[in-house]
């Protein structure tokens, strides 16, 4: 019997989930909750059905994980809680500093309930965070690093497109080549914020604006812009559409660590990750925890819980014994 | 009150272990356990005991969890389930396709005994393993390869010095750079034995050997060197202990795979380990893992145990709010 799925929510990382699921035989998506007009959103999944939000209570019997598809700032910080009274859920809280302000609402909501709650599932916070937690538990004695990029930041694209004059824009993160490499060195180089990455920025302009002000208005915007080496170029709305519509992502999580009784050895883990659509690798990350919640609940487990938490095991398809025999 | 530890078997692996355990300040070192006469046996941490193997079944009531640093082909078949008979043990058996078995046996005696047995930590098994299943998990569309290397292959190495007229030899196990780079780039090729991995020698003659039938003896060795591309270095015995003492390793896993309605997107996620020291990274994993065993057993949980089996949050130091704070 498959693990039916909720989705709250359907934007890009909805629809990410959507299609996580089509590639996992043990799932199926029960039905999309939108706060639009249920008539007005048209999904994927033939089987699946498409209702408002309020209507989200009348499916408890009906689904087993609930992934909450809402942003971090406004949205799951009331959701995630609201939605643990009723469901298991998974969420992609993502604003770190407020994570453990997050996991004490959600535990609370979750235990009441004898739910599951994972919070802050995807890949930074989510493998990121796990690779960073693994290499520092392997490698007490040793230096964290992490680089984003190439890829597409929402927030720095946004903040651009608000520059009066500004009608499109999309802006890249691209890590520092250099830095990497003196990490990989097991250099454990001391970085500036200007040191690790650049920022990359297309711009198309207004009719008429005045391309060298928004370029300064970029250059020196504060906390977005000003702490780094940035390039602004002006290109066409066709260019833009053509060259930059896709939201690639990823980066690098390295730990460079020293063993011995001297500590004269030196060690380098790397993860790395290359996305060709963050979205979509984010939701597959989510439906691989979605997997975890429903068998922590079968167990009879209830709480917040993040990716920490988790024995790997949980998040594959694959029995103990096929795991140790095909993986092991 | 730190958590007491003891080391059966004072080789490479132990004396990693040793000094892991010198970097985690909630971990002591109680006793070495050996074959050996105890009174020949010279270790590194002075508050320590030096035992015979004979011995260890009085330290019952001394040692919170026993690393067995034996090897694989003969020793840890026996000698794991039957220490996790009277301790909580970690050990790193290695042979892939004997693990499934090792894992019934000791799964037995430590249910038996009321002990945690973690098998098969380290590398590869161990961290290779874990990153082929989270990623595998993530990605189920999508193909696993694993690149060992550049490093000494104790078995290639052991191979060539047993061929007459080799008086010493040291074997390194390299990936072949464009086979990596085809995998980055999401080409998903198939690859061969020889397309993967080159075989570099560097070997001390005896006095008065025949150079050529040496060289031709390694190329054509089955298993071991036929199906390389394999060099062959001669070089003084000066040479190899000044050049090549080392026993450094490391290589990479990495997963290929796709996302999207139509799988229209691409992804890669790598993970690389460069080690200085191929036995001291053993060990450190093992000591994080004794300390996930410590914990376990104080949970009351019993039976044998992978890392597929462990959530990530025991292998730490920390508190679950501490890394939730600090690594989320």
């Amino acid at each position: 019997m498959a693990i039916k799925i909720g989705i709250l929510g359907y934007g890009n990382l909805g629809r990410g989930v959507e299609c996580a699921i089509k590639q996992n035989p043990d799932m199926e998506l029960a039905a999309v909750f939108t706060r639009r007009d249920p008539k007005q959103v048209s999904i994927l999944t033939k089987t699946a059905s498409v209702c408002h939000v309020s209507e989200a209570s009348d499916w408890q019997d009906r689904i087993d994980v609930m992934i909450l598809c809402g942003g971090s700032a406004t949205d799951l910080p009331e959701q995630t809680p609201a939605y643990a009274k009723m469901f298991n859920v998974v969420d992609s809280f993502d604003t770190h500093a407020n994570i453990p302000a997050h996991f004490e609402n959600v535990d609370k909501a979750a235990k009441a309930a004898g739910k599951v709650g994972i919070i802050s599932v995807g890949w930074d916070p989510g493998m990121f965070s796990l690779n960073r937690m693994y290499a520092s538990a392997i490698l007490p004695n040793g230096k964290d690093y992490t680089f984003w990029g190439k890829g597409v930041s929402q927030g720095h694209s946004d903040a651009i497109r608000r520059i009066e004059g500004v009608k499109d824009a999309k802006q890249y993160t691209i890590p520092v080549e250099t830095a990497l490499e003196a990490v990989r060195e097991g250099r454990n180089p001391e970085l500036s914020t200007r040191e690790k990455h650049t920022r990359e920025c297309f711009v198309v302009l207004e009719e008429g604006a005045d391309a060298a002000k928004v370029e300064q208005e970029i250059r020196t915007m504060p906390n977005y812009f000003a702490d780094y080496d940035t390039t602004v170029h002006f290109i066409s709305e066709e260019e833009l559409n053509r060259d930059h519509s896709g939201i690639p992502h990823g980066g690098f999580v390295l730990r460079s660590g020293r063993t011995g009784w001297e500590a004269e050895n030196s060690h380098l883990i790397e993860y790395r990750l290359k996305l060709d659509s963050n979205p979509e690798f984010t939701s597959s990350v989510i439906i691989a925890y979605a997997r975890a919640a429903y068998r922590l609940a079968k167990e009879g487990l209830s709480g917040a819980k993040t990716v920490f938490d988790i024995a790997p095991a949980y998040l594959s398809a694959k029995s103990g014994e096929e795991l140790r025999a095909s993986m092991l």
